[in-house]
């Protein structure tokens, strides 16, 4: 794979944030001539940070792909897009449902629209989510299961996939879209909840302060290292024959929250959680135990995840001690212009 | 039921359109202190004529709901609020997709944050489509059958639903969702084929033109007469036992596009059609044969059917044969402001 994508046109929508950051430098190293659009929304999760040390090898364009003319000037001529944008606070989406609309639906529009106008070549990697299963009603949970969110953000995550199924049916657009479970890692955002408590428990376990687990500590999560999601990424871009597919990505198996706190205090050498009940505004939309069934990905393209959850902690905890005193914090892992 | 609207609030969303009209003429019967809220949207099927003969009973405010003030503003203290809010254009939807998303998502989420915030005591039934699943994949299709809409209309109408669903869930909204077929009647929509091609059909006939089926005329469909859905959006507003149900509506039976034309023209006394192949644009988009499973809503609250196919194009015909003579069809049955 590592020559296939020298010297190939890479565009990253949301090519500033975490995976899309993590994407970039690995297709940096692999010779790629990679572009970055990114509007650096506020509390996205995107900033300057994530590329610092690349970022003379790409071309980084700071705009909003809301706007179709914007992402319709970065499109032609590109090999692939890999489309990362999209806001993915559960919480966030029910207190703001038109902000949503916009970041979630709107933007995938013009994506589209501007592909479809300008240049329908460029193979498009959607990344999608767990959260338009809502609550599993079996476990593990298969391409399959019914699709039944339960929250606004789930609701226009799967717009998303639709869109982009509807114009590869209709305008032979090539697609291939990955319904992620937690990613972490590296240059996860870490600076409050809303991508993912996992980052808001290492932000509390550094600084030194007690983290909870909302409810009883026995909930099921699943967890993919962000160099894993990558390589599926990379994987997905490749395969002709995989055109149209939807697949899962899911982590090396579940594991309880209380599970993981107690990895990640062992890992770190000191730290404490408490476990407290469910806020009543995120109880509404939890979904419960969820981890994913991801043969299919493994039966069509050879994809699993090859990162287990201990060493990808640790990495991860080395990454952020390395990077971060406690006072900087916030302006270093969620600046934002 | 006959009394029990007596001098209910009901705020019709959409009501200057084709079905909100015929409801607000019956609940204007019933009794009803009935307040409508409508854009009048260009080529949506709102007009003012569609309320002529009622206007002094009931009140109209010319405002747009994607305006979350416009909607907040009426919402207050109703019992009921039909929501028949949205444009029904796939083809329109394919090719203005942004517009598309603010007719059919922002405008539902304007109307539920209005109610959530202002006022969540009004039961909402809001008016969906078959166009929701797609192509079938058996018939009939009940509420069970996939869904996997083909157009960017379904994926919103859809939406549409799901943002019901999780405001009745989270926010303890009364909700009743129905999933409307084609649906026919005085006041419909025959300026062109946007909303439903038997609306166009009528106009040519009427007009004396020939008009066009397209594919082999084998097509399956089922019509709802307008008085029928009427009924059913006034059973389910007031039986409290299916609040959150999701029911279909359907017509008496399927019948071929060609059967339907023939059944057309004998009720006329003259006419022609032509077979022909479908334009490229629409058979992207076609969903094949569709008839309803409406045993759902027969079992929980008795609603069927009562208008058979020929009574309720003869009253289509005599509807539209007395109020319009050739050269009046377009100012005073699609008028906008």
């Amino acid at each position: 794979m590592n020559d296939s994508f020298q010297n190939k046109k890479i565009l990253i929508a949301g090519g500033l944030g975490f995976i899309g950051s993590n994407l970039a430098r690995k297709l940096v190293s692999l010779g790629a001539k990679v572009q970055i659009i990114d509007a650096l929304v506020p509390e996205s999760g995107g900033n300057l940070f994530n590329v610092q040390g690349i970022e003379n090898q790409i071309d980084i364009h700071i705009a909003d792909v809301r706007n179709e003319s914007e992402i319709s000037s970065v499109v032609k001529g590109q090999d692939y897009l890999f489309n990362l944008i999209g806001q993915n606070s559960h919480l966030d989406s029910m207190k703001e449902p038109h902000a949503d609309l916009e970041l979630n639906c709107r933007s995938q529009l013009s994506i589209l629209e501007a592909c479809r106008k300008i240049d329908p070549s460029p193979k498009i990697i959607f990344t999608s989510t767990r959260q338009i299963y809502g609550r599993p009603e079996s476990l593990p949970v298969h391409e399959c299961h019914p699709l039944l969110p339960v929250d606004i953000n789930g609701v226009h995550k799967l717009a998303g996939e639709w869109y982009h199924r509807i114009y590869a049916q209709n305008y032979d657009l090539r697609v291939c879209i990955l319904r992620l479970t937690n990613t972490y890692g590296p240059r996860m955002r870490i600076k409050d909840s809303r991508q993912t408590f996992l980052g808001w428990w290492i932000h509390e376990m550094i600084g030194g302060n007690e983290f909870q687990i909302f409810g009883n500590g026995d909930q099921l999560r699943d967890f993919t290292f962000v160099e894993d999601a990558v390589q599926a990424l990379l994987l997905t871009a490749q395969r002709e024959e995989i055109n149209s597919q939807i697949f899962n990505l899911s982590g090396d198996g579940p594991v309880s929250l209380e599970g993981l706190a107690k990895l990640l205090i062992r890992l770190h050498g000191s730290g404490s959680y408490r476990l407290i009940p469910f806020p009543e505004d995120l109880k509404l939309i939890d979904i419960g135990d969820y981890y994913a069934d991801a043969t299919k990905i493994n039966s069509m393209i050879g994809w699993r995840p090859k990162i287990g959850l201990e060493e990808g902690l640790l990495k991860t905890l080395r990454f952020f001690k390395a990077h971060l005193k406690q006072d900087q914090l916030e302006q270093h892992v969620d600046a934002t212009l």
